[in-house]
């Protein structure tokens, strides 16, 4: 029998399709791990000595001398070529008008779209980085974190990883994305007055109970750390999905202290190298889920990392109800990525 | 300048990215048609003459004299062998209880999956039907939609059509596929909200004011017939959405009439006859959008057609914001449709 499962941060309810699960080896990608790569293309614009010189650096870890646009990197945050918002002009009104277009209405496509190259390799990703270098990747995180959400012109900043083609990457070499709205979109309001409305009944943070409940229960645990666990969601909306959260209730990603950052990369390398080595390297999106810091005057919320492989294909279902459907039970996904160990 | 558009029916804001966008010729699928397969294969569980006999048939279309789980069809709605949902025990009560699993929610999975095979011919799609044909396939929607949509065991009934292996689809063989859910997803409810609230605010139909709009200014137009109109919507989510509503007032898919089927295969024929062959038959999906009968009293939704074709891969912002990107521009969209006549 199939089971319907609520997600009880997001009230979401997700359908376990048992019927059609599952084991989990069957979500394998391949046979095996794909062919390494060289560490260095000539026509990838990611790698080290095929920098432009007139490409701004809002954030850089740098051998001493260097300078921005030049060789000599180990991570750069750059514009995105390809931007899906722009920065305002200088001197606008950081106020983001609608406009009105016969009955509907518009208003100029401003943000921030920045690219992290996370590494001048070409052939590394998370999972086999060292994880002094993924500590680099999360500090490059919360460093345009904080400059971007304090900034008065934007209301979200949202952080993300597309890895591989089917994952929407367009680009081989590892890296991540940046993006920075003027508003609020609508599904991420939505979640969060889920939560606010958990706290004003409970008076307790929806994340913290989960976390409590996750730890005693264990079934669902992939692993944990001092500072940090990974649990994959009781109503997980597809397979293998695994969340990332601090350990101690912190409302937003700015809240991120210096030694969490070791421990967070840690986790972070860990958890997706077990999808490395233990599903040969699937294609995956992650985002940093947070509330922005002006509305975290109330702890309802708790930022957590959402690790999305892209095992299945949602289809007209899922487009038409918004619903998802997992065909992987959790508890067996959780067992699989808790049981194997990386031999690296 | 990326420009944001806000959807008037469900408020959501669309990114358009004019900075990366593309021209209509550019997302077409490939060079030329795909290569013509023969209409029977002897594997397709779908295919005239590979029926297995005790499968129920929910409605069908067929010569006279023969049985159900026989030859001799034209169109068949039968189970879905892997059903994401299912018929609650004979005799158990129509409540579906949630149940607790230690702080979270479950219930049962029930509900109905059918699917509509849409043609004996394996090598047929909508595109490439006759009208005739894809009057039947209306038919079998509206029958089926009008059984469950009365059912009092469930409350939203979903049809969708997952065109190509990219949007999802598992069988070659031409088909549709029918899921009633036993609770309204969420995402549902938050749009049809949405709709009543402009309905709550201003006395009309949003998606009638959007059909008078779009009928006058024309840039959007994709094509229209006596009865029903395809437009792309000023605020696409994606790169060729297109809806067809009906001209007339319709709150729920349940009040299509008799007269209204022929005009709406052929407006659906030739739509996506106009992606198939001006677009070489691209992977799509598409679903019926409409609100169940007993939530109708007040005419504030407007069943309709959403088609999306799958041209570009949503990736982590997407995921994490629930914002779409376009990189298509919807009038540019539009008016290669609109001009676009296949020679068929």
């Amino acid at each position: 029998m199939p089971e319907l499962r609520e997600n009880l941060a997001t009230k979401r309810w997700v359908i376990i399709a048992t019927e059609r699960a599952k084991r989990p080896e069957d979500f394998k990608k391949g046979k095996e791990l794909p062919a390494p790569r060289p560490p260095y293309d000539e026509k990838c614009p990611f790698c080290e000595g095929n920098e432009t010189s007139d490409q701004d650096e809002a954030f850089s870890i740098r051998d001493p001398g260097t300078k921005a646009g030049e060789k000599g990197w180990k991570l750069r945050v750059i514009p995105n070529k390809y931007p899906a918002l722009v920065p305002a002009q200088k001197g606008a009104s950081i106020e983001v008008k609608r406009h009105k277009a016969g009955i509907y209405l518009h208003m100029e496509g401003t943000g921030k779209h920045e690219v992290v190259v996370e590494n001048p390799a070409h052939n590394k990703t998370i999972a086999t980085m060292s994880v002094e270098e993924v500590a680099a990747v999360i500090k490059s995180y919360h460093e345009r974190y904080l400059a971007l959400d304090w900034d008065p012109a934007y209301k979200q900043v949202i952080i993300f990883r597309n890895q591989g083609a089917g994952a929407g990457a367009s680009q081989l070499h590892p890296h991540s994305q940046i993006i920075a709205t003027a508003i609020i979109p609508q599904h991420m309001r939505y979640a969060f007055n889920e939560a606010q409305r958990y706290y004003e009944e409970l008076g307790r943070c929806v994340f913290c109970d989960m976390i409590k409940y996750e730890l005693a229960e264990k079934e669902r645990l992939v692993m944990q750390n001092n500072k940090f666990v990974a649990f994959v969601p009781y109503a997980a909306l597809l397979p293998f999905e695994t969340w990332i959260l601090p350990l101690k209730h912190k409302t937003t990603f700015s809240d991120l202290s210096p030694e969490d950052i070791e421990p967070l990369a840690q986790i972070l390398h860990d958890v997706l190298a077990k999808f490395y080595y233990g599903m040969n390297n699937p294609d995956y999106n992650y985002c940093i889920r947070t509330v922005p810091h002006y509305s975290a005057c109330e702890p309802y919320y708790h930022w957590h990392i959402q690790i999305l492989p892209r095992l299945t294909t949602p289809a007209g279902f899922e487009i038409g109800s918004g619903m998802s459907v997992n065909v992987a039970l959790p508890e067996e996904s959780a067992k699989f990525l808790r049981e194997f160990k990386p031999e690296i």
